[in-house]
């Protein structure tokens, strides 16, 4: 951590730092400019990020040297991480593909949905029971009973099941039913669902809040792995800008720089990133381009009658399609998918 | 809800919409104009919303032209909603101030900033006892001890207590020891939580999430009141903007329209708004200024020791030099402070 | 156009309105609802767009339903246009690359870099003659003299030559030196410069302001068209966001979405949009995968001697792999590089 | 300037960085920590910033340590600046308030416009010559005839006449007409038009860019100052957020923030910031509030019929009832309106 003096200030502001620092088993290495002096704090940025530097009397600024996670750094952990279900990777060479409806409406049409995707080799399925909605008058989703029909889906196809937890009294049921167990985005930093989900030794995904900083999303998953799961999947999803035309903003070079900065597997929601059918397939394409680990993608039989996020749900028809030409991209970056 | 159809839809895409409309008992007015033709579905916006109208064939666009909120509108309410506190009132003439450190750290720090804030005539003392934290590494709040400091301090001053729930199991303690429960900006769209708050009778303040719209605000204001719980303060709190040199952005205009929208109090965060002790007097003036019905201030009587927020909590001088300040345009605006 | 009453107009607001839409011609059509009355406002929706509609007593809200642009209109003109510059086509099924240092800086390093990219199948030469650069103090780029190496170079090479137009006052040179005239983000809205560059025959790379929506971006390009210069390209370089870790963010979805609403050509500028170049190459194989019609990227062959954004300039050798993929990318999407 | 070197560096990468620095005369100080090397490099950080140091290999970041602006800033003139125009002060005691069309229409109604705000006490009269519009096929303005309209209401009124600069080759006209010359959002970092209005002796009001961040304004600032005008006025007027519901956000903390950082006089402009009427009262009281030394204010007499931004200017009896609420907390800030 750097410490830049103001200029007025005086000898006492900075034997007060110093010592500070020493009480803290940190170093102190002063240099003095001709227009600044500055204060390299050395030792554990973590210990120093908790010392609210900026109120010290004679203190203009304070810039981190170091990045504040560990856990989840590429610089700890140089290798990728792997995170298997039953046998199919996430992470590793192959791009994965999770699909189904935003929320589960009944059995049948879910069997429908998931039926739709098996020509796709799509290994996973997606759905909501539990569903955070904008609106308190909106549909809030099936809970347990959707978890039973996702159950007996998996029981039917072979499907892995990935559904969105947003309760910590849930975490028992969701546990007992999910393969894999999605944050949202609404709740990238609801700190109790981080920790209760670090808690467990299921797959996680964790979505991307809507106005994350990479650093910020980092730290998320830093608290999952702070408490001993190691399995988190991170997940762009788009994030709010000015722009109206799209749903949010798909921010395509988090990719690469998550995939930079971390060895934790990221995958891309275009589905939620663009929140239009007519824009899926060309995100999609460039995710897989960019280095995804796979997609998130809605598709419905009948998005017109889906109860949540119709006009994103591609139909199963441009669905295939649109899985045909990401595997030729996958393919055109040493890839299979 | 107006449905722009595409410039090539054929009649029966006009049908299909036209009978799904009938179906959920609502009318369909249509209009062919030269370049487009429009219908308009009349009926209740909040059903209107949940048929995914993008979805049908021929369909270009949809605008909705009702307002998806009801029991937070001033068109429902038209006069002000006074919530009010053992006779201290938010949202009345006056002008409340909460005060207080960011979190709660020892029982005789406590008292000396409540202390302190006594002769600027704050009746509402603010401290965390779960607080929501960026790092898993960093202090995390004393929880119930916490809470019994506050009550503790209460008994002593007279002071109301506001803190913040981060977890609906922690419903009942805190409904124990709260006067006001606070929604924090992380968890504005944490719906369990509103769902939570909406069942019991104690003023909630919900802040306004980090890059929450107005209506999205709104409609989480309406999650709580949905339940039965009308002692809803509304609190800006700064926006998420590409601005660095202040902590968020202060979304002033955030006050008049909220007025304008809705019956319920609104309040002002200039802490977390700005995040720096050398802005927050203006700003705090301009809230007021703008027609806020309250301030809710970070204090510390010694910032460089704080566990949480040092670089925006004032110290008590300033602060009390602030609120003289923000005395005087509260009557200038025909208010009092 | 749509004009949504407030619930307390009276007939007289109507009347006024269906009057003054009259006097221009236009057709109002009304439609009362249980909640609200609407007039539907047909016509030409640019007529429209010239009548502060919000500003009549009893208005609450203006809809618009048609598009603001025309020329650029993918409505207006199905098919897709190509630029050609010499034969070689922008907007065809060849993605071409434009490549170069962000400024002109000698004679010898411009043609060092030139020849650096020969081996890649670049045909274009992009380099700065006039900067616009944020400081006063910084390098504002050599002018004329740049303009003639530029012209050396296309001599030796064959290259084509792209610079920018920052001064309506220096068209003329331009005109004499350059194939294609870049607007720069910032002169997006520099309405002068855009009637100017319309006046010409030659191409015209269009960038996307900062924070330009993509409505503004398309009205910008119609600026262009008005004139009676068709040979515009459009340029989508990243857009300002919250996010730090990158320069800006590339908006992937614009892509698609300009593909979708207009005829016009869409290149990517890479570089820019992320600032660094160890994300360049991903985000550049992003760009083609989602359809760009070409690349337009900085290369320097020693960029730590750049005079001007040395931290987003490719490296000769890392650019020719780059090229590499991107050319995989392009054939798995159907296209050639 | 701090130069963060990568774990992996070698003394090679270290030596040239330390080299490169000595050639320009700078001087580096070297500090091994125990995860990190940090380079301090020491000398005219505007020299610095001109060297791409991300580009030398072994960078992993580089930290700025001095601002970039210098004539701008407070440090180097602390007294605040007053401009003054025939004796009427901006940045002085007095609130200043310009106010008027956006668009000259005709003599009268500019004419009965200047009346209408005599009894407020205006001094400056605000009136568009040439619009930039984001439609081609949008009213331009009048150009020169709208110049003589505004000095002939000049002659009759004793009213000083503001009104904006759109391309360099306008700058004589302006300069015979104007009283202060306006630098428009869009053309903030139009670098030539800065350099022209840094070349003459009149005020400038330069207006903040709709995502320029305070240090690209400043930056735009020290532009015109280089040149050496120091009549510069800063004038924020809303960024672009995410949100709708206003036109723009108006960021209320750059005004004490520029207040902070530079000694320059900064108005708002409350008719841009928020885009409608009705919210344009509250934040004027804000801005006044917290500290601003003038406003610049859309009035019309009868906004339906005006020929740009209808929906956001004022009649002139909420005018004047505004102008009184904002006398009202000058006072109490200390000042005067």
């Amino acid at each position: 951590m750097i410490i830049v003096m103001k200029p007025d200030y005086d000898e006492d502001d900075l034997l007060r730092i110093v010592r500070r620092l020493e009480d803290m088993s940190l170093r102190a290495h002063i240099s003095k400019g001709e227009q600044r002096t500055i204060v390299g704090a050395i030792g554990d940025e973590r210990i120093l990020a908790e010392i609210p530097m900026e109120s010290f009397p004679g203190v203009e600024r304070v810039l981190p040297v170091l990045k504040p996670y560990k856990l989840v750094s590429r610089d700890f952990k140089p290798e990728n991480t792997v995170v298997s279900v039953d046998g199919l990777d996430i992470g590793g060479p192959r791009v994965q593909v999770i699909a189904g409806p935003c929320a589960v409406e009944s059995r049948e049409v879910l069997e429908e949905i998931a039926e739709s995707l098996l020509p796709a080799g799509v290994h996973f399925l997606r759905g909501g029971a539990f569903k955070p909605r904008t609106s308190p008058y909106a549909f809030q989703g099936w809970g347990e009973k959707a978890l039973e029909f996702l159950a007996a889906v998996r029981e039917k196809t072979g499907m892995k099941v990935v559904t969105e937890l947003m309760d910590p009294r849930d975490i028992e049921l969701l546990y007992k039913y999910a393969d894999i167990i999605q944050i949202g985005t609404r709740n990238m930093q609801n700190f109790r669902l981080l920790t209760e989900v670090g808690n467990i030794d299921k797959p996680v995904i964790l979505k991307r809040g809507l106005c994350a900083t990479i650093k910020e999303f980092l730290m998320s998953a830093e608290y999952i792995m702070a408490q001993g799961n190691e399995k988190v999947i991170l997940c762009e999803r788009g994030i709010r800008t000015f722009e109206t035309e799209t749903r949010n903003t798909l921010d395509i070079s988090a990719v690469p720089l998550l995939k930079l900065l971390t060895h934790l597997p990221v995958i891309v929601d275009p589905s939620h990133a663009v929140g239009r059918v007519d824009l899926v397939p060309a995100v999609s394409r460039a995710a897989v381009a960019a280095g995804a680990d796979g997609l998130l993608v809605e598709v419905h039989v009948r998005p017109e009658e889906a109860m949540s996020d119709g006009p994103q749900s591609l139909r199963p028809q441009p669905f295939l399609s649109m899985i045909e030409e990401c595997r030729r991209v996958a393919e055109a970056v040493g890839r299979s998918l």
